[in-house]
C-alpha cells in the first residue's frame, strides 16, 4: 500500500521555481515563487528551502533561472556557457555541507560543458533534467520508504531528529518517507520528533508535515531522548543525512550525534535514510566533511527575542558527524547498506539502476 | 583565594522573604518580596524561585510566613501547631522532585512538633532556623566549591546543564560554586552552558549569573554537547542535583542523563555537585524518585509564541535520573564521594560535621 502525502515542497512551473516557504512554519503554509538565480541563492542561504535533497533540486532549478536570465544578453554559446558555469559555482556555495546541492549543480554543469548545439536546446535540456530530478527524487524516496518500512517493528515508536521529511525533499521524505511507508502498512506506529534547536526544524517542520498527513507525533526537547529510551518508549531512530563519507560516517543536523550515542547506550537501532546522491565517495571519513558555522542569532534569539545574557560567547555548528560505528544501517533507494560501509557503499554504486541516476 | 559573587538569590528581611524573580531573566534582574505562605507556594510552583537548595530555603521561609499569619488567629498552641503542620505539608507539595524542599520543611516541622513553650518562641525559633539554613547554604556551597576546585584541571572548559548556580542556591552555587572556586584559583577556566530546553535555565540564568561574575561562558544548544566533546573542547562536566538516591543515582534537570551518556562515550569526567541534604537515603535507587510532569506549554511555546503544529502530543518530564555508573564523583560539603556510592554516602553521613546540619 502506498502512502499519499499532501505535501509538494518544490516544483518547476512555467519557468519559475515554486516552493513552500519554510521560514514561515508553523504559523503559515504558503508558497513562494523564485524567479531569478540570485533569488534562489538567497532562498537556499536563508533556508526558505532546506533539507539536503530539496536543496539539490533548488540548485538545479537555480541553474535554469540563471540560464533564462543570461539568454536575454545575446551571448555567444561559448560566453553563455562560461558565464553560466560561474553562476553554477556561485549557487553551489550557498550551503557548504549538503552534498546534494553540489551533486545536482554538477549534473547541470555537465550538460552545459558538453553542449555543442545552441542556447535554446541547452536551456531545454537543463529544464528537462531539473524536472527529471524532481520526479526521481520522489521515486527514490518511495524506494527508501519501502526498504526502510521492512525494518520498522509492528507498533513501533520511531524517534527522528530535525526534518528529513517531505519538506526536506520534493515530496515524500527520506527518514519520514520510511515513516510514511511504515504507516501505510501499520497505522499503529508513531513518531517522537526532537525539537532540534537551534532552528527547531523538528518542532516547526516535522510536527507540521506529520500532523498534515495524519501520523501521530509527539514533540520532545533535544535533551529528553535518553529519558524515553531508558523507559523503553523508543524502538528505533531514523534520521536523514547531509553528506555521507565512503566509510559511512554521516553529517546531519547538529544534535544527531548525541542521539546516536544515546541510542547505542540503550541498544536501540539507529538508521540513516538517504539517497545515494548524499554519499560522497570522494571523501574517506567524516573528518573531511566541512561543517557550516551558522549565525549566532540562531542560538541567542528565538522569534526575535533574546534568550540569554549579553556578553556570552556562541559557537553554532550547523551539523555534526555521526561515526559509522554508531549506525545500524543506511537506508537507500537500492536497499539497506550495512557495515562494513566501505564495502556496502561501493557495491551499492555498482548495482545502482540507471533509472535512479 | 575566595570568590566574591555579586548574587544573593533569597534572604529573610524584616519578616518577608526577598528573592530575585527568576521568571524575568534574562531581560530583568529584579527582586520580589514574598509576604504570605500562599505567595510562597505560588513562587515555588511558578519558579520565581527555583533550584533545589534555594527552594529548600524558600520552603523554610514559607513556614515562617504561614506561622506569622496563623499568629493573628489567636489559636491555642496545640491548634496553632496542627494548622501549621498542615501548611507545611501543603508547601512541601509545590514541587515534588527536589528533596531539599521536603528536607527544609521537615526541619521546621520538627521544631513545631517539639515545641512546648509558646507561639512567640516557636516563631522566633522557626525564623532563626530559616536564617541559619541560609547562612549554612552559602557555607556548604563554598565547601563544595573548595573540594570541587581540586579536580578541575588547569585551563579547563567545564560543561554544565541547567543552573546549579548562585541563583539555584542562596548565593554561591553548587556546580557553579565549583566553577567560582576554580576560577578564583585559575582565571583561564571557562564554562560551556547547555541552553536546557524546555525552560532554558542554562541560557536565561547560567549565562546571566556567570557573566555578572565575569566568568567566560559559551552558550550551546542541548544537542551540541557531543560535538564539542568529540573535538576535545570539554574537559569535565559538573551539574547539580534535585535528589540523589542511596546508591548514587541522581535526579536532575531533564537532559542531564543525555549529557552523562555523551560524557561516558567520550571518557570525560562527569561530576554531581550537591549538598548532603540532596541525598535521600530513604530511597535505594533512582527508580523510586518521583518525576514531575510539567506544563505542556513549556515545550510548545517560547516567549508566548507557539513553535510547533497544533495537534501534536507532548510529554514534559521535568527531570531525569542519571544512573550512578555514569557518575565520576559526587562533590559534597564533606568531600568528593566516589563509587561505591552506597558505601561512600553512608560514610559521608557518619562523618558529617554537626555545624553543617
Amino acid at each position: 500500500m502506498e502512502f499519499e502525502s499532501k505535501i509538494r515542497t518544490i516544483q518547476w512551473v512555467d519557468n519559475i521555481s515554486r516552493m513552500v516557504d519554510q521560514t514561515k512554519f508553523p504559523d503559515e503554509y504558503v508558497y513562494v515563487d523564485i524567479k531569478t538565480g540570485d533569488e534562489m541563492y538567497d532562498a537556499i542561504k536563508t533556508m526558505i528551502v532546506r533539507g539536503a535533497p530539496a536543496i539539490g533540486i533548488a540548485g538545479a532549478h537555480g541553474v535554469v533561472l540563471y540560464a533564462l536570465e543570461l539568454q536575454k544578453e545575446n551571448l555567444s554559446l561559448g560566453d553563455f556557457k562560461s558565464k553560466l558555469i560561474e553562476k553554477c559555482d556561485y549557487l553551489a556555495s550557498s550551503r557548504p555541507t549538503a552534498v546534494n546541492l553540489m551533486w545536482a549543480v554538477e549534473q547541470q554543469k555537465n550538460l552545459i560543458k558538453n553542449c555543442k548545439s545552441n542556447i535554446e536546446t541547452l536551456i531545454s535540456d537543463l529544464t528537462q533534467q531539473a524536472i527529471r530530478m524532481e520526479n526521481e527524487d520522489i521515486e527514490i524516496n518511495k524506494a527508501i520508504g519501502r526498504y526502510g518500512a521492512e525494518v520498522v517493528p509492528k507498533g513501533a515508536t520511531i524517534l527522528t531528529h530535525c526534518n528529513a521529511g517531505a519538506l526536506a525533499t520534493v515530496g515524500y521524505g527520506t527518514a519520514l518517507g520510511v515513516v510514511r511507508s511504515a504507516f501505510a502498512n501499520d497505522n499503529t506506529i508513531q513518531v517522537f520528533a526532537d525539537e532540534t534547536r537551534p532552528r527547531q526544524q523538528g518542532a516547526r517542520i516535522t510536527t507540521l508535515e506529520l500532523t498534515m498527513d495524519g501520523i501521530p507525533t509527539t514533540l520532545i526537547t533535544d535533551g529528553m531522548c535518553s529519558y524515553f529510551m531508558k523507559k523503553g518508549m523508543i524502538d528505533m531512530v531514523v534520521v536523514g543525512a547531509d553528506r555521507i563519507a565512503a566509510n559511512g560516517d554521516t553529517a546531519n543536523k547538529i544534535g544527531t550525534y548525541t542521539v546516536a550515542i544515546a541510542a547505542k547506550y540503550h541498544n536501540i537501532p539507529f538508521y540513516i535514510a538517504a539517497p545515494l546522491s548524499t554519499i560522497d565517495t570522494s571523501i574517506k571519513t567524516g573528518d573531511e566533511i566541512p561543517i557550516e558555522e551558522r549565525s549566532h542569532d540562531e542560538v541567542t534569539h528565538i522569534n526575535g527575542k533574546t534568550i540569554c545574557a549579553d556578553g556570552v560567547n556562541i559557537i553554532n555548528p550547523g551539523f555534526d558527524v555521526t561515526p559509522h560505528e554508531l549506525i545500524t544501517g543506511i537506508i537507500t533507494e537500492v536497499g539497506i547498506l550495512k557495515p562494513d560501509y566501505n564495502k556496502s557503499i561501493k557495491e551499492a554504486f555498482e548495482k545502482k539502476s540507471p533509472v535512479l541516476v
